[in-house]
């Protein structure tokens, strides 16, 4: 109820705090006979990991999971899944001063006031650490939706105002010259300038916000549930959960509201003896369900709230006015860091509904 | 399970199809000891119903709700909340030639391809005639938000590429200009604009789509859940479970991609011996929790799928492409319908995270 | 979140009051392509009304439901199933005397004192009229557990210290048995001496408690969660939260504890090619789980509380201690006709736990 | 929806097996700012253990909790609290005939038919071991409860047919007494027979069941829920979902099926200017809503099913009849270490439905 937790069959539940002893997720209802290993999931762990480039924090996280239970012999059991990753390199004296003075668009304000107090150390659990049960729990979605053939793919299209060209419609190229870049960007030249920018923006102390598209393929129609656990409602709730997600779309999203109904519509056709479409303005689907064709969500992100530059702020414990700068060592956008985390979110909502679906018929 | 009940504690579950006997809700989770007569339900079904305008479709509807149970001599008694309303005018004989042939835009598709059968008549679950349950449990979510002074406005922003201008910040200013005309839209010289528009599009059989924005005053710093269950992730969850709604913006919304750190982050001030926010980017949510400030929601809503021009689809049963041309009596626009719906599915929001922050502290 | 649903895909939420307008219930999640006709709820319903013979109340209820929604064509078509059946024959004013005197063993006190107000009349939600929405729901769940061959039937072992002698294990001989007596029960001697007995209380102004048994036949191994939602566990419950059961067992129930494990266990064996058991101790469930054997569970059931014969109370308006004489129409024993509302509950969580378990393995 | 969550507010999600590297649970929902220490849920732990007295399994585990999450300078802060025990002197080939011979009485042949394998070693996840997450929660629940002066005790009544006599009626009281001696039994002759019954069953081979009390005392009036989740329907759930468990009863329970309604109903009084009951045979639920009279279940607990006797099974592999001899470690009579179990799942229906209660008025 306190909201860790996320799904209906395949549901998970994470726990932890930035500067905690660890963080974690239990995964339950993955289905048994699914075969797992740590290093599935390590892969997407190193993918969100911080350190590895200049688009990214200097902080040093080996994240190691350990997975305490859930597979024998290497294979799912359906029981939970407890994965772990310890917590290190946690310097927890830098955040003293952030006691008291909540940081400008960060949740230290809102916590304060919601719970009466709060681990005030590294953002505490409203860090981007908690993303890592995220993704390892994604990573397992992922091993489920493979075995049906459905692959989520996420990557940046427009950071600091460079927009980029995306020339292919191949998922694969598209994540192989995304994940060849440090901002995650399947154009290479726009990834160019778009990395120049962060350099010049992190030398003014500033951050910068950008726009990550994220797709699926193999999704079969028919999953999503009518009314309110529309798969594009539920699509909308996990990535809006992403701390910084501040906009989510579907297929034609915000557009549409220019368009006509005789251009929005997505005529219906045979194609190789099956239904196709012509068009997916309906981003893959319609009145809340699958329609066999692609899924697109478009994610916008705001920049970096923690900035070097000075802000005005309020000192809680004194009721006055106050200036911060925040020190740490923090990411100049975060566009490319949340591509695992968004894929992640995307992927648990289909392998619960994958699940859910096996309910709908006699 | 099957994705029509919403919300944990304050929680509601919708039925009925657009030709069967009736649409209903069950609102569960309502605290005894509130006030709560028919005519408060009523006046917000009144404006949720058609054919009032040249904006909306010429279907009569009474709408008159029939409060079955959960009210004793005036009052909440903690028991659920039956409401319901008998449909009416309804031609299911219009949609004979829906059974094999899905509309373009619409979910006849998936629904038949999710359940291997459909009610065709009207749209049967997918139709708007869905939302009679979400505006009746709205009403009641409303009078729950008032009794701790929390309003919830919405309003028409843009139509067919009209654009308001917003003079105004005064909500109950909104309200009233908004609710002075067919399109909703309190910019009174775009709104006659719109309506132009709307027939003009009519006459070519076509439709148009639009934005809606919704304001939230009131809420208090703290409701939100860390993690999954953020107030902007179930915002954002209720608004894109509305028909033709493709995206939902919080705040800054997709703006906040081209903006730097410096610019986004609100600064915090005292003002009257409170913190306060110099700047709403933010959209009144930090960390998924509310800040105190405004919440502000803006969703891009489709035009109207259901349009008179001839369109390509698929003959199911027989396996070929045809051809279609929707008759029935249509709105050219959704947006302005869609105003007391998603002024609706923020007070279910907020009425929920009301009750669940009973349960923060100790 | 305040209890009125069951379930977790098959799933059912019930509303109304025994002197309101209606009572009802939303079943949410029957797969779709199910034949449902308003006569198979009707027929589980008029084995739950009262006024057929002198084991039972002398009000009439004609109870006919209305299905509202979620059924096209005969068949289930996957959308939520409202089912209403209007209140008639209440006459409110007979429970004025009500308004302040708590009834000893009813809810009366109980719910005055968690919702500081009431409806009073004829018990409200706590009264046995609630279970039309438990019967009903019930009904299509019966229909769903036919579809794989699942029966379920209840009998009154026990009432008012007599015993019956239960001669055959033929469910279908029992049912027939049962529900040839206003007791139902399947022994047809001890049948006649319990109605003798109810007859002489009845006579005496006071009330009989007694037991029944339920059994599912055909359930297949391997229905039931581990750890927290095993199927006793959400078989208790169910039983549990039908009003005036006192106790659930499962199996040998309390004789167990004076067993030896080498008397308890139930030794497994081959029989006609396939795993079986020589004993049945466990009541068909090992671990939580369904071993295949027929699920057997005991319910005990407390003696009818309102009694015609003076009782000792308080006024809690004038804060003392008063008397109160109950001259409603009243059951002199609620077991005969908590015999279908308990094949209900079995029912609901079975078809629950059918579907559940769909998502168990790859 | 696997079954390992537990609870709506004060929610808990178990996790781990017998064997594998650890067990633990998430508890969320914990309001913030309660003193939490690691040795409040040591000691729970602590009588939890096996291993230290001849009642119970030679199996030595040190069962030291780390709390990873959700405390903060020594409170809780809202956020999900992470508890962990890491497993140990496991000895895992003493269990490899079990592999394909399912155990009489145990889980064996139910999760294998349910999900096409299993973690075979120590039973996997049906183990007691289970109970670890359990009672650490329940540590967690009883810390809430103690804030509003409820407390928990449980002890046995019954084992091997060998009844206590009850002489105490002071709960404290009844709790040492239970506490000092081995088979937690609070009448100190009873329970000098019941430790000898159990050394001539553990030298034949064989085991004993018993009986367990629950005694909750300081639940206000007013907690529960109405229709399903009944305060006694959830106490019923989390008690009958511990392993063993077979029958579950409420005050009177399976008595009250032989009294009358002038017998069983607990008159009202005033009592020192407060509501009182001259009896409570309704166990302090009314209508599924406690009364304030102090809450008493009792669990009815099957004999340990893993006997050293020769039993018979079959073989899954080889499709034949066997016959198995089971040589662990096994308590010769679970109700002693069920005792600390039973109070945690009790502890655990009272707090959430302590936070519930919060949304239950306006």
């Amino acid at each position: 109820m306190s909201g860790n937790t996320f799904g209906t069959i395949f549901r998970i539940t994470t726990w932890g705090e930035s500067h905690g002893s660890a963080v974690g997720v239990v995964v339950d209802g993955c289905p048994a006979g699914m075969a797992l290993a740590a290093e599935d999931i390590q892969k997407e762990l190193d993918r969100r990991r911080p350190g590895q480039s200049r688009a990214s924090t200097a902080r040093q996280e080996a994240d190691r999971v350990e997975i305490l239970s859930g597979i024998f012999e290497g294979q799912t059991t359906g029981m939970p899944i407890s994965l772990l990753v310890w917590n290190k390199d946690a310097n927890s004296s830098a955040y003293d001063l952030l006691r008291d003075k909540p940081r400008p668009g960060h949740a230290d304000y809102t916590y304060q006031m919601k719970y009466g107090l709060r681990d005030h150390r590294g953002g505490g659990r409203a860090s981007a650490r908690e993303t890592v049960g995220r993704v390892a729990a994604g990573a397992v979605a992922k091993k489920l939706l493979a075995t049906e053939d459905i692959e989520v793919v996420a990557y940046v299209t427009q950071l600091g105002g460079i927009l980029a060209e995306i020339a292919s419609s191949d998922l694969n190229e598209l994540r192989v010259l995304a994940e060849s870049n440090a901002v995650r960007c399947p154009d290479p030249a726009a990834a160019q300038r778009m990395l120049e920018r962060l350099d010049s923006v992190r030398g003014e102390g500033d951050s910068l916000g950008g726009v990550v598209v994220i797709i699926a393929e193999g999704v079969p129609a028919g999953l999503g549930e009518p009314v309110f656990d529309k798969l594009d409602a539920d699509l909308a709730k996990g990535l809006m959960s992403i701390g910084a997600v501040k906009a989510v779309e579907i297929g034609a999203g915000c557009e549409c509201a220019g368009m006509r109904g005789s251009e929005m519509n997505d005529p219906l056709l045979w194609r190789e003896g099956k239904v196709d479409f012509e068009s997916n303005h309906a981003g893959g689907i319609l009145g809340g369900i699958s329609t066999g064709a692609p899924i697109v969500c478009t994610i916008a992100v705001k920049p970096t709230p923690s900035i070097a530059l000075a802000q005005s702020t309020v000192d809680l414990a004194r009721g006055e006015v106050a200036e911060i700068e925040i020190k740490g060592r923090h990411d100049p956008a975060i566009p490319p860091r949340i591509v695992p985390v968004a894929e992640a979110m995307v992927a648990l909502v289909l392998a619960d509904h994958l699940l859910r679906q096996r309910a709908a018929r006699l």
